[in-house]
């Protein structure tokens, strides 16, 4: 699915929001961990099906409210291959509640094994004469330090399978600056970024909302940053983390959108994910705590930027 | 296990290489593969065991000569869960072996995340009382782009189990100047993530050999760069893919190289694991083609490089 899919979602929900499926174990109430434990003992079986019901329980809530979700895939593979079954499963998951699924696995890595890595997280390889799915996303984010050569795999299956990319280009933590801040005359490592994702973009077709099939990553915490972008890349849409726990505001993320609010979605990760540990009530409410932590977050977005 | 591990290792071998491990399913001998699709018919399960037994055929062969092993993520992942299944035991069996095992992942996040990636490849998980690893590789390959945020949580891991790390500086493949090579004054990015490197490596812990933590990847098809990184970071260990395939020569990785031949471990992937397709054999003989072709390039390398 494109971000024609995903910007059709946002409108019809008017929310531009997508909600990170990132849990450490200990963001899962205790009564769900506990129930694992007693089913599987103190295993990476029992902390993965913890996570899987967690994970299904903010679907649920979310699925009429939220248009995409973003699992990262770190919080997956730190459980190992049992980590990555249930990654699988989330997905699948996510693709039947009608989510837009953002694998955040930042990949990055040249030839043949950009090739396999875009197989492995949009398109299919290949067992005799059958073509075989791998984690099947519907987009993927990437790291272009290596330049084209990292990107381009993605791109052929972007455009077979109707699917996109996100690349990094201005991250949202605070040591983004020492490498990407670099000034070189009037430009900036990260603008040199946004040249290389506007020259990848072109190469892709574009949807009918004007933006082609690679988007940018740019962070909520540096606005003036996400304002020139927008300006600078009108054809590409941009997915901004950064949002709630690392200091974002409405106002912040506001830039990152074109004229009718469009072009953009904003992730927030633990504000939804662990919003339950602020209610008193040991995570027995965490479904409805993060349902009412993604519509106050819609409600603060949409009363900056009305999504039309 | 540090690079003081692997700096013996190839001492005791006089072999500074390591054996990429990174098979697409058309690596391995149709015999191989014909066997597994009998078995389990044209699924991932079958790609999955014929690239295992395929692994393990090499490790066998490689094993008295070659000190490491770099598995390359993207050619697991791609066959979903199934292929990170594979990867731990791959991995396992590397290290039964006596292999150093490089996990060649290039990740890059920051903060709870890049944490999570760290317990994924070097260290572990907690569940209940229990500390679970997950891949348990001795080193990683990282992307630095988002800064020392996205490093810093494998430096705790890496001091506490006796482990290392590499990160990219300057990659070997043709676009890798497009950012890597940006100017800025009198620096260039790929020396300015060098900097980064060496100060990253100056808060861990220094082996006997005289180097750090923090490796860096380096191209062999850059030979002035090599040259210059080798003079800039005397305390850095490198790893130095392109050679072979790629179109580095022993002359060129020379550079990589201190003045005794240590501090730095060259990689080839494709000519050892593909040398059968050269033999006119149908890769009966997969096993001793890759022996062969190994010996070959520890020879070619110490023809020009004495290993003390």
């Amino acid at each position: 699915m494109s971000f024609d899919t995903l910007q059709s979602k946002i409108r019809s929900m008017k929310n531009p929001t997508v909600a990170g499926l990132d849990a450490r174990l200990e963001y899962v109430p205790a009564a769900i961990v506990q129930k694992q434990i007693e089913a599987y003992g103190e295993t990476r079986k029992a902390a993965v099906e913890a996570i899987f019901e967690f994970n299904c329980g903010l679907m649920d809530a979310l699925s009429d409210i939220v248009p995409a979700v973003k699992p990262q895939s770190a919080y997956y593979e730190n459980w190992g291959w049992e980590g990555m079954e249930m990654l699988e499963r989330t997905i699948r998951y996510a693709r039947s509640k009608g989510f837009f699924v953002i694998a955040d696995v930042k990949r990055g890595d040249i030839g043949s094994t950009a090739a396999a890595y875009s197989e492995a997280w949009l398109g299919k390889s290949q067992v005799g004469e059958e073509q075989i799915p791998g984690f099947d996303a519907d987009c993927v984010t990437l790291n272009g330090y290596m330049g084209s050569d990292a990107i381009k795999p993605f791109l052929k299956d972007a455009e077979a399978e109707d699917k996109c990319v996100f690349a990094l280009v201005r991250t949202s933590n605070p040591s983004a600056i020492e490498l990407q801040d670099m000034v070189a005359g009037d430009r900036v490592v990260y603008k040199v970024m946004g040249e290389l994702v506007d020259r990848w973009g072109k190469t892709t077709s574009v949807g009918e909302y004007g933006y082609n099939r690679v988007g940018a990553v740019i962070g909520a915490t540096y606005p003036s940053d996400l304002r020139q972008l927008r300006k600078m890349l009108p054809h590409t849409f941009f997915l901004v983390p950064g949002y709630g726990a690392q200091g974002g505001t409405a106002e912040d993320v506001h830039y990152a959108f074109d004229r009718y609010g469009r072009g953009a979605v904003i992730n927030a990760s633990r504000s939804i994910m662990c919003a339950w540990k602020k209610t008193g009530h040991n995570g027995e409410d965490y479904a409805q705590a993060a349902r009412d932590a993604a519509l106050e977050m819609r409600d603060a977005i949409r009363a900056v930027t009305p999504i039309l």
